[in-house]
């Protein structure tokens, strides 16, 4: 079995690697560290989990927590990856970032993120960056490998946007500087923790864009695509919450490049993706929504040309806390461990 | 009194304007009328309105309905106000229909839209074209006065983009041929009929676009902005569907034609709608959601520039059915009338 | 007009009674008073107020809190109105507090209230408690006239109950023995503050039943029916929560005291309530939900015989917010400046 | 590998058994019949099975639907088990019926049933029920083995309801005549079939009673504790749907026929369910609510005694689509073929 800790235990990102290993044929979440509920059993925090992980949670630095494990993610914000994940690798871990810690391979892309994200611009383990790998199967399956010892996670919006355009932007079907991305989430996007905005009374019948002034996604799509386009490219990238609990759902515009028509488009995607177990290609008929994908670690793509406006539009679908997160780990982690690539993925939701 | 009749009494479209005119200082919901439930009680079907309307509903061709009244609501379908809008005419009503069939002055324009409908493409009624006027008060006022008798009320997604498009258009701001419409809708937008689609089960944790093959309310947003712009306008327009009951939450994307800045656009847009008492502006940062035009006939708009990628970014909210349909009618009500404009509609909603 | 200053008015009851007093004919919210949110304006925290409420929300002691005014809202938790109460009646202001400060007459009755929440048991101005009537004018309407100057607003669950046993306990049909309380209440009734048990993701697909060890209103509700009784009562009673917004649905039971059937029963109440302007009366096959009273001031009774058990059982509506708080607040300011009962509070709310 | 039919696979009682098959260690869903929707595939259907379960629905009469299978399970409405069973009985197979069919061993007992529901009150198959089992394992383990061959699965509410009272009637510490079952489910619980009451706009800030006159899950919850009563019971029962998908919310009361204090009654049920692999019970401080159940087959009880009334108050939860219908059918199928009962179960559910 894969002895893992989670470290962030506590949060929907903890409770969701806990959730998948709890299911996992090879691997076991052995160890739960959070700072906060320490020494409270994780079916306390969590009642559906009761009989199936009534482990304590430990804190970061009690002796549970210092053994070595075989792998450790973190489902923790921006900055504590970088300053524990060193500890891990020396113990033999292979590490799982769920922030924007290991995103990016030089500290200049790091720098670019942590400005726009208004934290301290220096990596705090800037000689870990060369080793990390940007943990998107579709994209990196050949640098995901036994060798592979240190993934950043991708964000939620990033995994929508990015699977939805890799075809196009891959294929210079599209203008590379045409790119509009219009994101919606679930509220659970916004975490474990209450507040005002998330309060049931006030979120129940609302919608709303936020964070106009910049969303920190927005650089790994734009640090994936432009790799795929070879050149810099620039999005716009619009962030909105909706009244639902999970679920992204992305459309995802650009301008075609080409004469292509639909088919075309869609042959293209198809091709693309023919090997990526977890991407669905959809055409414009399909009716899809997010709760198809809801529970599960599927993105769903409906692929449309508006031939009238000679513009490709994607409808990108995932469950922001599966493949916008947990899920995603997981897959990263049996791709580590040479194990098929959806083992304890392969399961169908419940619906409705 | 403004006497008024309701045709379609017993749609959203129905209820929502007669619970308007049952707060109108000036009018009342004199006849209600639908071709279902003929002969029950307007409470019957609403129990909210118990005390308040107990008017039976009666069939179209009972004798009070055939009597004439001061105003007539075509709270229909499209294809009824075409047939039945001459004979409220020549009994000296003036006629508001909130389909499409008055949307626009000529035989070709309607043919147009027609045809994306996949509907009789001959307009039933051709005579009163010229006569009539597309019901958006902010830009036509002018001609919605007492000397007009009959107003195609606008589609609720049309009334969302056309307020947040129309500054940037007219005032060349944008280039016209980059416009994409991101439009996302409250369950209550489909209307009262049970459907696969709406059911509670099936949509409570759920979202989807839908149409992607075309919606009936890009005719009329190209038609306008085309108006303002001096020629052709063709945009893109995804329209969606979110797990809310009421509101339209439509983010508008454009490219700026100019070096203009966040702030210029910002004066720009304040300007334009200066005198419009149901147009909100509200700067990127701004907290501003869909509840907070709920149950209002309230605009708000928030207006910004992604400066990265030299756009330009308005997300529109509504009330899908206050400002997208019975309030907005009420409104072009009070100006056919010589009232004033916000008269019945100068009330806060309730919060939360 | 009344001057009206409303304690509390950042909360949810607060907010409330300020919408209600914007559309009341003889009353404006002339004074915002809260100790959060001091200097920003009440349309800064709830912003579907622009350009209907744009006060500045003043500290408590501002010189404008200390001006006098003829109606004072307490919006308050237990314990602020008894301090401040005598301070604003000696300014010659009437006073209606939202809490259990001043639903009992006596410091016996009061000590058992503080004592089940856990409070401390003194009264704080006991010299207040004879004057104070209980502010539900469907049991109290002869004493809440114009020379009452203090009201203890009743708590939202037991609105529900009283108006719902009332008749039966009045009327010796019940055994008042045998009464159980079953309450469930939407999300707003927890207020504005943002908790992990209200956060959105946590609560919309989730009921459960809370505080089992007892509830406060319970002691009113024993204390009013105990009165109608003429002598002591207990009830069980269950508070829970659901995932909706507004609205209370409590399900009332007692064994029946005589052979009485549902149509005596049903005659029963209807003549209970006959002049009661805010409370329905149906029977057993009303199609009526909880959504029909939202956002107004009426309470629906569903009045039923289980004949095979010999029990009574009634399901009440209400709109906590509304005829549970901030409405029936008002009403009860109607009847203390000798204003009709239902002077703005006789409008329609908007469905759905 | 147990190959199962599922007849109604097209209902959520065919989905949701569909998918604990296609998660189940030794069975699997072999055939899946319909009368509507014959031809497509289930994943046409449930998109969500893409990949999963890509059958096609055959018709009743089709060859595919003709072989025998080694389980049959009826999803389907009152009526249509009694007509086919003893076809499938006769091919070997095991039925596991949904609906009221077999709940009763006697033509009286289902003649009850059907008289209180409005059916034809005579049985299809009389000769079939002194063999069928009431399939609910809590009480009837011992007669669910692999010598059953028919099995009448419980009606959801029911299932809450006797798990939840069982122990207090089985142990006589309550009266059986005082009983009282205040139920709320939420909205999956009416079916897939779209319908006025349960359409989104109409549905999601809403909560009501409904067929006070009698649900005909009463008919089941009175025999099974009459059975542990040793005698005639009749309780009261009331049916409320609230704005949620998933659950079932029981709130049993009962008044005390002992001195038993809170404790005694708590190890009562403790002791009672302890060899209950799907029952937990806590104290009346516990935290629970129905989304701690979601998508498993448990029951949590929550047991409390009101010591001022003396009345047993019991909180019960289950996901009714799993142990009030697919789960406990499930748990079912697993017991008549020796399997462990938990097989295909055990696996926690997804938070949030």
């Amino acid at each position: 079995m894969i002895r893992a800790k989670v470290v962030g235990a506590g949060g929907y990102g903890g409770v969701g690697i806990t959730e998948l290993l709890l299911g996992h044929p090879e691997a076991e979440p052995t160890c739960l560290v959070d700072v906060n509920d320490v020494g409270r059993r994780m079916s306390d925090l969590y009642p559906h989990l009761a009989g199936f992980c009534d482990t304590e949670i430990s804190a970061p630095d009690s002796s549970v927590a210092q053994e070595s494990y075989d792998v450790v993610f973190f489902a923790t914000p921006d900055g504590v990856g970088m300053k524990h994940a060193r500890g891990e690798l020396e113990k033999g871990a292979r590490v799982i970032d769920y922030s924007g810690d290991f995103r990016f391979n030089t500290v200049e892309a790091y720098r670019d993120y942590a400005t726009r994200l208004g934290r301290e611009a220096e990596h705090g383990a800037p000689d870990l960056l060369g080793d990390t790998v940007y943990g998107l199967a579709e994209l990196h399956r050949d640098r995901l490998g036994e060798s592979t010892r240190l993934v950043g996670n991708p964000g939620c919006f990033a995994v929508s946007c990015i699977l939805g355009l890799a075809p196009a932007v891959a294929g210079g079907l599209v203008d590379p500087e045409s790119i509009i991305c219009d994101c919606k989430t679930g509220v659970s996007g916004a975490g474990k923790k209450a507040a005002a905005a998330f309060h049931y009374p006030a979120r129940y019948d609302n919608m709303n864009a936020y964070r106009l002034a910049g969303h920190q996604h927005v650089c790994e799509i734009e640090h994936e695509l432009g790799r795929l386009a070879g050149g810099e490219v620039r999005v716009t990238f619009t962030a909105q919450v909706v009244p639902a609990c999970r679920g992204i759902m992305s459309c995802l515009y650009a301008t075609l490049a080409s004469g292509m028509d639909a088919d075309g488009v869609l042959a293209a995607y198809r091709d693309f993706h023919a090997e990526n177990p977890f991407v669905r290609v959809f055409d414009r008929n399909a009716t899809v929504g997010s709760i198809h994908v809801r529970g599960t670690n599927y993105c769903n793509l409906v692929v449309d040309v508006d031939a009238r406006t000679r513009r490709l539009r994607v409808v990108s679908y995932i469950d922001n806390l599966v493949k916008g997160q947990a899920g995603n780990a997981l897959q990263n982690m049996n791709l580590l461990f040479g194990l098929p690539e959806t083992a304890g993925l392969d399961r169908p939701s419940q619906y409705p």
